[in-house]
């Protein structure tokens, strides 16, 4: 279906409940048409009767986009050049945040962001819900949105978000199971964006990281990094070291506890793109030689009833000033947080410590990643 | 008590924590007045001193009011010119949402909305939010306002209202107690709207369910309607029947297992009105008739430790396409949601299913019930 | 470390997250360098680089300021004049909320708060909430904070505190634990108001109280106070004791259960600082003498299984009709809510009644404390 008509891109912006998979399958007669785009760079038309509606792909005079981004559901569908063009939006919105007043600009104005958090997680939704807010947009929050599809009432995520698309402009989603955010994505005809979906994904954790590395070092090419920690469950360095492969001459270096060690697929895509890695047990060692020493927290659920090996595990690495005093004046500490005792508290005062830094990095990749599925590029 | 002011209806508008009762009962003296005009088509008079306050319900100059609109408490509040007046204006809400930008107006910039939902209700609540974000209004959430009346701290509703109307402009309340909306209506200086009160009234679900077959019929008049499912202990169908009865020569067809089946006080009532209808246990022959079809789920919460009834009673009348595709061109399926599996997936694909569209008219009806509380006609 | 710079006072606002105990300790060296003034009549220094930035206290052309307003920690760090101040802008936000449409003032646009509760307080939250959407400010809640810092996860209150800073402008916190909101204040850049922290301090609600009796009784010095109720458990009435002190000619009656009576410590401060004091266990006596009649609920909590004591205790002490006629025309009853029946509901009726005015005036007391952290005097 391809459709004919003149249309400005500063027309008027219009979010519709309508599903993706409707527009393919239905040839649509309209005598009275109005055309409207939405967040997506896709169009939409209405009708008098709401009875009929329909989505085209293709407009004539469709406006220049650099990058196609309709949702955000995992790291990997980004690639060098997208990532390096949403990290140029992330620096505009961190001038933003700086400079006006209360950190705030007024470019989603009028738009309405609805928070869909299957599993509550205040640290990012709050991270989330500031970045909309300082942006000028809205926000409608679900913290227990579980009740929406619990056994007992039983509706169907798909149900649930085709419901929500008709309050909001778009959703950030965090859902108990692996694969909900792309269910989501391909039912919504409005942005979703994936806030973590179980053992899966949490994309913007892994840009946020990648974005503080090229912040503190100013490169992501013939960097040397330390994965430290559960390396075996964290999704966070998983998702990173798969990122990482996309530059130059990187080097990763695995520090773990036998327990937990990078498992096989990540080593074998790591050797598959040409990235030198190698396990080394040596914190301090590995920390002399690189730029970005990556600790995470040894999460305790992973050991079930094993305590002895939980505790065996989590005090093997930490992060002292013994480890920092090893490391290059311009090589940094990164860590997800929240952090228990793998970093020590007196590490904080170290102008290398990046972690909060992190954390508000995490902020304006956010702000980025809204500006541009709502408003594009 | 009458006073005589000149006042202009676009004046300042206050909303005050002033109770009902107080007003009328004690004569006031106040030297120096201010006169206000609050959002219920009522008036304030403020002293200097913030003891002594007192509300006038006539004044000289009184904007014309078609209709009164203080509080959304029940359905059979509304008779046919108000809901007709009511769809009017949501049909104005509905090109607010769909033209401007992010779907929004700023009719309701300033104003503040508290959500006190007793139970939580997420879908309802989130519709009621995204109405007044919508109109450009700001709104206080809570969602387990129960330990504000919990049995340990043992505050009563009444006082609950007091503090919640000195913070807000309206309150949207959800309780689990049948009456409980008209009791802090009737203690409340500002609109109350029933969100739904434990067994009792849900009366925006009812304007919702009758705006939508306007909408979608063209017409309220001499339709034919099917009720499906649970007609004993759902809510909404029965609701649904009462508004009905105020039209002419509905039908309505009642079609569900023995054990949930339509109560006598409603027949009796739809005889009374001199409204036709019939119980049929054939849902197609049913379909074939009518113009609408509202399924409802069985609610398993009713059939206690009968797992055996509710199974049965669960799967005897689905809307498949068999049913669908019985019905006439311009008929449609209504469903209040979440659904089960009362009404298949495939069924979504179909023009005729119109329970996503009826969810989106629930947005449209709360901001016209908004507007019409905070600013009148 | 002194720094000169030209600085206009309505220039750039920023927020850092910055920490207060880093400026001090390390000397730095800045080539390009940004001067921003944040909302704590405090300034800071960025540079191009986001790893070195720094805070300066001392400025050339500092804006008057005529109180120090860092935080809102506790009720013994205000003194008389700075209560008298805040009284004033409290009245001024009175103004605000009465006359403007909505009761909204736009001085806060563009800065965001963030509700910070390790326990529910539904009232505490709302009001604060509500008095930052009354200015024009926006919110980030959580009402369930606890998950920050569970024992599962283990995270540091100051870990969150670093972490929450980066996301808002101001926190306010609400703690199950004394001294928390210091220990936040002490790691905090943002300002940080205690909304309670377990069995110490509830600041705004003192000041609320105070400002209440001068609204009702037009002055503090000179006046007869009775406390009644739970004395030896109630942190309001304690905290009003203390605030009470800092006036003339005061004179405070305590009636209460044996079982709650007042404790030493807060008599003995009483008569050091001059204050007369009785303990009576005459009501209508000590109601006839008095301007104001301070009643508290006797929490069940307090007495554990001891059910007798409490409902002994809580029966004793009844503010009826009898009491409040025992009373002078100008006196007036107050109560921090939620009430069971220590105040019988007629009482609500009579203009003495003064609680829930006195509900409404920590709307008011928020809104200025609000304004004072965030914009200065």
């Amino acid at each position: 279906m391809t459709i004919s008509a003149t249309f400005s891109s500063h027309g008027k912006i219009l979010m519709s409940p309508l599903r993706k998979s409707e527009w393919a399958n239905q040839p649509v007669l309209c005598k009275s048409v109005e055309l409207f785009k939405n967040g997506r760079n896709q169009y939409r038309m209405s009708t008098n009767s709401n009875k009929f509606q329909c989505r085209a792909l293709e407009i004539e005079n469709k406006s220049s986009t650099k990058f196609h981004l309709d949702d955000v559901i995992e790291s990997q569908q980004f690639d060098r050049e997208t990532l390096s063009a949403i990290f140029e939006v992330a620096r505009e919105m961190e001038k933003i945040e700086k400079n006006s007043i209360g950190g705030r600009s007024e470019i989603l104005k009028g738009y309405l962001m609805a928070t869909l958090f299957y599993e509550p997680s205040t640290r990012t939704r709050l991270s989330f819900e500031s970045a909309m807010k300082r942006l000028g947009g809205e926000v409608l929050t679900t913290e227990n949105a579980r009740e929406f599809s619990s056994a007992a009432k039983g509706e169907t995520l798909e149900d649930t978000i085709r419901t929500v698309e008709g309050y909001s402009d778009i959703i950030v989603m965090r859902h108990f199971e692996s694969g909900a955010a792309r269910r989501a994505a391909s039912t919504a005809s409005i942005p979703i964006i994936n806030a973590g979906d179980g053992p899966g994904q949490h994309p913007t954790q892994a840009l946020l990281d990648v974005y503080t590395i090229e912040r503190e070092i100013g490169k992501l090419d013939g960097i040397n990094v330390a994965l430290v920690g559960d390396l075996a469950y964290g999704r966070t360095v998983r998702s990173l070291a798969h990122l990482l492969a996309m530059y130059e001459d990187v080097k990763i270096y695995f520090v773990s506890p036998d327990v937990v060690k990078m498992k096989d697929d990540i080593k074998d895509y790591l050797t598959s793109m040409g990235v030198q890695w190698e396990e080394n047990a040596d914190l301090i060692e590995v920390a002399s030689k690189c730029d970005v020493v990556y600790q995470t927290r040894i999460q305790r659920e992973r050991f079930g009833e094993r305590v002895d090996l939980y505790e065996e595990a989590r005090g093997k690495y930490i992060v002292d000033m013994s480890v920092v005093n090893a490391m290059q004046k311009h090589a940094v500490v990164m860590h997800p947080l929240p952090r228990l005792d793998e970093i020590t508290v007196d590490v904080d005062g170290d102008s290398r410590a990046a972690y909060f830094r992190q954390a508000k990095n995490g902020l304006y990749i956010r702000m980025a990643l809204l500006k541009l599925l709502l408003l594009g590029w």
